[in-house]
């Protein structure tokens, strides 16, 4: 395909970076032609009348781009830091994955895609054990994979209400319950319900959506589940000189929780389950503090209800650990860590205690995708062998030391430089200058993303080094200054 | 890892099914060890302490399963109508699709997965074009791509939702929608529903949950959506000798679907939509009549309801089309057609007028997988070459007269046979013979699947021959003398 779409006016002028040879990285980014240029117009074009295009920003050359740079379709080269909403692990076309794909387990698994709950495949559990169990979360030995993660939260929940229902009866479903479930009424159908924050992203199916309060784009039109909110700290920066103001932050949300779950008794709707973010990164960055997460799981470990973190954007290495909570010294794990996006399929780790007993309640035809755990196992094996964790913390550090020179620079338009690793972010003063800067950085050569009202936020694949830093801040830096 | 796992003590027996020479398929099953077998159980012992293992039935080594047949972790050969719950279009390692892997489309796919919504590949158009509107249901031509049944169908009603607001609104949200969906409140968290059918499969999200109604280990203990149930026909067969009664069954349950639209229009929560499957399978593979279908396009049509057709388990060619709607011979077409399974990727299809407007309503972060995609170009090419619907709709009636046939001289246990195509299905008198022929059928070689409470159900791939039929045919015929 990439032949009938070569670029014809532009080759010449970016010939340095798009005709790189096939596994090295072009040298640093080359624009030249607006964003979208004339072949993504057109693609989107032809496009429209067989699939929405509302939302495509180009079109994308997949087997040009390479490492850390992204070739559009009019051979516009990229550095990408925001690689394709958090989910490449090793950006484009590495090649210890490549080799994976000529693997017989690959290629049998490709073409004759198993239903995994009930006829898994004789390699399954090795497979696991390399791909999952060697980055099991503390205290979370099971893991149940899916295929994205909102089918992880959706299922992450399930386990929750089955827990809570069976502790509560002291036994397996009975009678009254098959039968009345039938009917969706209690108390086969229960009227329990899971706390989630403002400000979160959960997912886009229906009970997902009912726990993401993000955005209203997200959720304008769409029935919900009445389920509780509570608050997310919202910190002031730099964090070592808001200490107190930061501190009460945490207390007022942790007090809301415990007052969200008396309410609910009183209404006969019970908590089951919380779900948090441990960065809320579609609603803005916002982080919350180990002290705050620790006194979520003290309240849901003294009212039995069970812990659930969602690590689909957090999770697989962009933190400089394999999961965020790892960094929150918890004094007892969670009970559920949700996983996706880096780790290619979706999934979650789950305590013991958690396990359900009987056949088919947690279950659906695929149960997962074994080609991406094939490569997944592949990418655990890489990033050990090429110390990937450490390199993020080192290069994390550099991120968020080079974007606070940035903000003394611009103290008037720039704010709230934060991370975790190199899953970095900052403010801009609104949302028209936020915008107006994604577009000068695209256009100088470097695609990042937004998220929340006004944030940037950083999500480069375990594989960005100094290197890319160094080009990425310099293009911050001057797009800071068109602004 | 087939090396490892390779069982020592049947191989002898089995040496004519299991060694076939890789692109030839067995010249018939062979089985040499009870179901699970001793590798199997080894297998499951060993995936126990790290991922659930309560549904699985036995392990398999996909590597060596060929076409039609599917070899077992202990070496065991069965003639497989199930198809990995009805999802294998071509059966195992078919030599088309395994040559699709090493296109390089295929393989920057694999390694490099975009985010589809914002930045999708340069060959999306032509791939889609290719793959799905080359065989899009008529007044279909728009289709999105999802990555399962579930998030078709989540997305399908979410789009119908969207279209019903829009229209009641005549235009965009207002910005009381925006602020009051946030909190989860009218206007904006509108209290609308849709009508599913009693017996009904659409996915195990809780939204998918609160359409489903076949089995209470599907629901129980999970909160739901309180949305209307009407009545599934449950025809007399055979169908030409009970036309009165069936039809009194499409009328009433028609008139019950009229009802309910009424009480809903009563009780402030209007139907946006109807969903329904061409057979219920999941729920013992109920068919409707085309009347009945038609019936529920008029209703829909008069009410403003959007028409959505689950066609998960039906699409792909297994009815001997494309799709079991192209049978009911419409006066006008469904709003949605829902696909999934043997499509390889999930997904809807659906009318002009449906079309959302704003960009992010609909969206994910992969909204599909390219890989599948690709396969899936390569799969209705060979379907349109080797002539496969056709094959399936010869294939279908010789097993349809067959199992008329053993019906005949079983009529004390075996009822009802019905099908489309080589979807068909038959009951047995109850539950425990019905399970009890399943365990007979796969001793005997035969891998067939159970739906609903007494019924057997025949999922084969389209590569499903009058060969194999004869062996299907025989296997039921010895396995129902057992009973």
């Amino acid at each position: 395909m990439s032949r009938l779409l070569r670029p014809s006016t532009t080759i010449a002028r970016c010939m340095r970076s798009m005709w790189a040879p096939s596994g090295v990285e072009p040298v640093g980014p080359c624009v030249s032609t607006e964003i979208p240029g004339p072949v993504s117009k057109r693609l989107r074009a032809e496009m429209d009348p067989i699939h929405q295009t509302t939302s495509v920003k180009f079109f994308v050359d997949y087997e040009r781009s390479f490492g850390n740079y992204l070739v559009d379709a009019d051979g516009n080269t990229f550095l990408d830091v925001f690689m394709q909403i958090s989910s490449l692990i090793f950006g484009y076309n590495h090649p210890d994955l490549i080799k994976v794909l000529s693997d017989p387990r690959f290629i049998s698994a490709a073409v004759s895609r198993p239903a995994l709950g009930s006829f898994p495949r004789n390699d399954f559990a090795p497979t696991i054990s390399r791909a999952l169990s060697a980055i099991a979360p503390k205290g979370c030995p099971l893991v149940q994979t899916m295929l994205c993660g909102t089918s992880a939260n959706e299922n992450a929940i399930k386990t929750a209400f089955i827990w809570y229902q069976t502790q509560k009866r002291g036994g397996p479903p009975s009678a009254e319950d098959l039968v009345s479930c039938m009917k969706q009424e209690p108390p086969g159908t229960p009227n329990i319900c899971v706390i989630s924050f403002d400000g979160a992203f959960h997912g886009r199916s229906l009970a997902a959506l009912s726990m993401t309060h993000s955005k209203p784009v997200h959720k304008v039109d769409i029935p919900a589940f009445h389920w509780p909110v509570a608050s997310f700290p919202r910190y002031k920066y730099p964090l070592e000189k808001n200490v107190q103001y930061n501190g009460e932050q945490d207390n007022d949300c942790l007090a809301k929780v415990e007052e969200l779950i008396e309410r609910q008794k009183k209404a006969k709707c019970e908590v089951a389950a919380l779900i948090v973010e441990p960065i809320q990164s579609e609603g803005g960055d916002h982080h919350g503090s180990p002290a705050f997460f620790q006194g979520l799981r003290d309240i849901t470990k003294k009212h039995g209800i069970v812990f659930i973190v969602d690590e689909v954007q957090t999770g697989g290495g962009g933190t400089g650990s394999f999961w965020a909570h790892e960094s929150w010294n918890l004094s007892s794990p969670p009970d559920i860590v949700c996983f996706s996006k880096k780790l290619m399929i979706g999934g979650y780790f789950y305590a013991e205690h958690l396990r359900v007993k009987e056949p088919y309640r947690i279950y659906n035809t695929w149960m997962g995708e074994p080609t991406k755990l094939i490569l997944l196992e592949k990418a655990v094996e890489v990033i050990k062998r090429d110390n990937l964790l450490e390199q993020v913390r080192k290069v994390g550090k550099g991120l968020q030391s080079g974007l606070r020179q940035i903000e003394s620079a611009n103290n008037s338009k720039m704010r709230n430089v934060r991370g975790l690793g190199s899953y970095c972010a900052f403010d801009l003063c609104d949302t028209a200058t936020r915008d107006k800067f994604l577009d000068t950085a695209v256009s100088n050569g470097l695609h990042i993303g937004g998220c929340g009202d006004t944030a940037v936020r950083f999500r480069p694949a375990l594989i960005f080094t100094e290197n890319h830093l160094e080009i990425a801040l310099d293009i911050i830096s001057k797009s800071m200054k068109r602004l």
